[in-house]
C-alpha cells in the first residue's frame, strides 16, 4: 500500500440553507477542494450521505454528483454508515490511492438536513439506530444519547456540569470559526438551564440539524510533494471498526468499543499513542459523546473524560484540545459531511491556516467519525509531510 | 493489486417475502456464501443496498448486519449506486482484497421492497434519477426506460416483438432457475398484450418489485487455490462508470454511455473481447435495458440489439447465451441485491453448477450492473481459475 497525503480541502458555510439545493451546497465544497488542491481533474470520488432518501427524495449521489461537477464518467461512490459516512467516504478514498487504483480521489460528505420538518429529520436519524427493536418502540437519538449519559453518571460520577463544560468548550471555540453554524459562545448556567429534550440532556447538549458540505482531494505522498501548492498532510492512519448496533446488546452502556477498537488500529499504523497527538477533532454530537469519545481513544483514564473536559485539559489553549473546529455542537453536524469536515480541520490545524483557533505547534491530528450510538466508527491520524 | 478469486456465493429465495424481515433475508444469503466458502470469519463486509430509508427505515446496515452476522468489530461499508448498490459493493470488496488491505471479504447486496405499497416504491425508486430536473415533473422509471425504447425504435427500426423476445428469453430461463420470482415461462403475445404501464412497455416488458439477497466471499488467488471446496472462479477485470443522472442531458437517449466505458476498461483488463464471453449476465430492468446493454457491452452491432435478442443467438442454447439465470425479468430485481446475484450466478456457471440452465462450456463470463437509466455502470469479468 502506497503512502497517501491530503492536499486541498473544501467546506462550504454550514447552516440552514433554504436557498440552496443538495448538490449545491455540495459542488461548492467540492470545488473549493479541487482549488485549493490546485488540481482540475480527479479519477474517482466518494460521497458520504446518510440518508439522500429521506432528506432530499435523492439518491444515486456518487453518479449525480460526479455529473454535477462535469467530471463523468469517473466513477462515483456513494457509502453510508449513518451519521460515520463522511469519515468512512474519506476512508474509502484512502484505500483507493493507498491500493493504487487510482492516483487523484475526491472524497467528500454532503447532507442536506432542513428541507424536512422537525418529526421527519428526527425519523430519518432514527434509521442509524436499530429501527426494529429500539425506534419502534419510542427511542428518539437523544433519548440513546441520554441513557449513555445516565449510564456513565451512574458508574463513574459524572456530573451534568461536566457534560456542560464540553458545550461551553466548543462553542468557544466555534465562535472562531467562520464556517460554524452556531457562533455563539455559552456559559455553564446557559447550557444546563436550556429547555430539556432526554434528560439530562438539554437542547444546549445536542448537535443541531445542519445542511453542508465538506470534501478533500487524496493523492500519493510523492505527488503531493510536486503537486501541491500548499504543504501536503500525510495520512498515517485509517480504521473502520463496529459494534452492536442496539444499545441493550452492549455489555456497557459507557463504553464505545468500535471507537476504542478503530482507535488501537490507528494508534498502531500510525506509530503513536494518544499522549503524541497535538488536537483531536472527535464525534459530539451530544456531550456525553465526547466524554465517552475521549476516553475510548486513551486521551482520558476511563470514567475521567467529564473531569477532563471541566478541566481545560481538552481546551484549545490547553494541553490537548479537543475539536478546536468547535465541534459538531457548534460547527454543526450535517450527517454525512461531519467526518470529512473533521478532517479538513485536521489539515487546516496541520497547515497552520486556522488564525485564532490555531493549534500551537501541531504536529499530529487524530479524527474520529461515529454512527448511530458508536455502531460504526472511523478514525484516521494524520501529520505534517 | 493482487489476483482476487469468489470461493463462495449465496443467495435466498427471491420474492415477495412479507413473513421475513430485512436482516433476515441477508443474513440467510451471508450464510451461504461463508458455507460455500468453507470460511466462518471475514475481515471486512460491503453491504450494497439502494434506500434502506425509503425502503424499509433502517440505514447503517453495514453495522447492523456486521453485528446480526455477529462479527463486529470487523468494518462494515454499505455502498450505494441505485440498482447498481451490489455490482458496485462487490466491486469495493474486489479493491480491499486486490490491494492487500483485507484478505477474506464479503459482498453482499439487499433490498426489502414490499414492506411499502406501490406508490411508495415507485417513489423510492424514484430517488435513482434526478429528483429535482426528471421526477419532480412527474417521470417514473417505466416512463424514463420508455422515452428509451421509443428513441431505439425510431433510431434503429427496433419493434416491439423484439422487445417482447427479451422477456419471452429470460422467462424462459428463469423458468430453470429455482430461486427466481416468477418461473413462468411467457409468450410474445402474453408481453405485447399485457398492461401497459408505459407506452411501448407493457408489465411484462419491466423487471418486478422484490425482496431479495445475495453474496460472494472474495479472497486472493494464491489462497483460494488452498481454501476453497468448490472450484475458486478468478475476478479478471472490475470497472465502474457514470454517465449523466438526467436523460434530457445526453447527446443520445439510445446509447449507454457508461457501460460502453465500463466494458472498454474491462475487456482491457482481461485482455479479451465481447466474442470470447461464454455467457452474460445483464440489467434487463426493462427490456429495452437489456437491448441497449448487449450493444453498448459489444455482444450486438449498434442498433442490432434488439434483432439479436429475436434471432436466438443471447438464448441459453444460443451462441452467447445473454441472462441465463433469468435477468431481474424473471429472477426478480431487490435493487440493492441485483449485482451480486449476477456475481452468483457467472460462479456458478463458471464451476458447472447451473443444472438445466447451465451454459455449455463456461470459460468467460461477464456481469454489467447499472443505477438509474445508466448513470452508473458496474462491469465484471470472471472466468475459471
Amino acid at each position: 500500500m502506497r503512502e497517501v497525503a491530503v492536499v486541498g480541502v473544501g467546506m462550504n458555510r454550514w447552516g440552514e440553507l433554504w436557498e440552496q439545493s443538495h448538490r449545491r451546497i455540495w459542488t461548492e465544497a467540492a470545488l473549493e477542494a479541487l482549488s485549493d488542491a490546485g488540481v482540475d481533474r480527479v479519477e474517482a470520488m466518494y460521497v458520504g450521505c446518510m440518508s439522500g432518501g429521506l432528506f432530499t427524495g435523492q439518491e444515486h449521489l456518487g453518479a449525480l454528483l460526479a455529473d454535477e461537477l462535469a467530471m463523468g464518467p469517473i466513477p462515483g461512490t456513494r457509502v453510508e454508515s449513518a451519521c460515520a459516512s463522511g469519515g468512512l467516504a474519506f476512508r474509502q478514498a484512502y484505500l483507493a490511492v493507498a491500493s493504487g487504483a487510482h492516483d487523484v480521489v475526491l472524497a467528500t460528505g454532503v447532507e442536506k438536513m432542513t428541507d424536512v420538518d422537525g418529526a421527519a429529520a428526527t425519523y430519518a436519524l432514527s434509521t442509524a439506530a436499530d429501527q426494529e427493536y429500539e425506534c419502534y418502540h419510542g427511542l428518539t437519538f437523544p433519548g440513546l444519547y441520554a441513557l449513555m449519559a445516565r449510564a456513565h453518571m451512574h458508574r463513574y460520577g459524572t456530573t451534568e456540569r461536566q457534560l456542560a463544560a464540553v458545550a461551553v468548550k466548543n462553542h468557544r471555540n466555534g465562535h472562531r470559526n467562520p464556517l460554524a453554524q452556531y457562533r455563539d459562545e455559552v456559559t455553564l448556567d446557559q447550557v444546563m438551564g436550556a429547555t430539556m429534550v432526554a434528560d439530562p440532556l438539554t437542547v444546549l447538549h445536542c448537535s443541531p440539524i445542519t445542511d453542508g458540505a465538506a470534501a478533500a482531494v487524496l493523492v500519493p505522498l510523492d505527488m503531493a510533494k510536486r503537486l501541491s501548492p500548499r504543504p501536503p498532510v500525510r495520512v498515517v492512519a485509517s480504521a473502520h471498526a463496529t459494534d452492536t448496533i442496539a444499545l441493550h446488546d452492549r455489555a456497557d452502556l459507557a463504553r464505545l468499543a468500535s471507537t476504542e477498537k478503530a482507535a488501537e488500529i490507528a494508534y498502531r499504523q500510525a506509530g503513536i499513542g494518544p499522549s503524541d497527538l497535538s488536537f483531536a477533532e472527535v464525534h459530539d454530537c451530544f456531550t456525553i459523546a465526547e466524554v465517552m469519545v475521549v476516553e475510548a481513544l486513551g486521551i482520558a483514564d476511563r470514567g475521567k473524560g467529564g473531569a477532563l473536559a471541566e478541566s481545560g485539559y481538552t481546551a484549545l489553549d490547553g494541553r490537548l484540545p479537543v475539536n478546536p473546529s468547535g465541534g459538531l455542537k457548534s460547527k454543526g453536524h450535517p450527517v454525512g459531511a461531519t467526518g470529512v469536515a473533521q478532517v479538513r480541520e485536521a489539515v487546516m490545524q496541520l497547515r497552520g491556516e486556522c488564525g485564532d483557533r490555531q493549534v500551537k505547534d501541531a504536529k499530529w491530528g487524530l479524527t474520529q467519525n461515529m454512527g448511530g450510538t458508536g455502531a460504526s466508527s472511523v478514525v484516521h491520524i494524520f501529520r505534517r509531510a
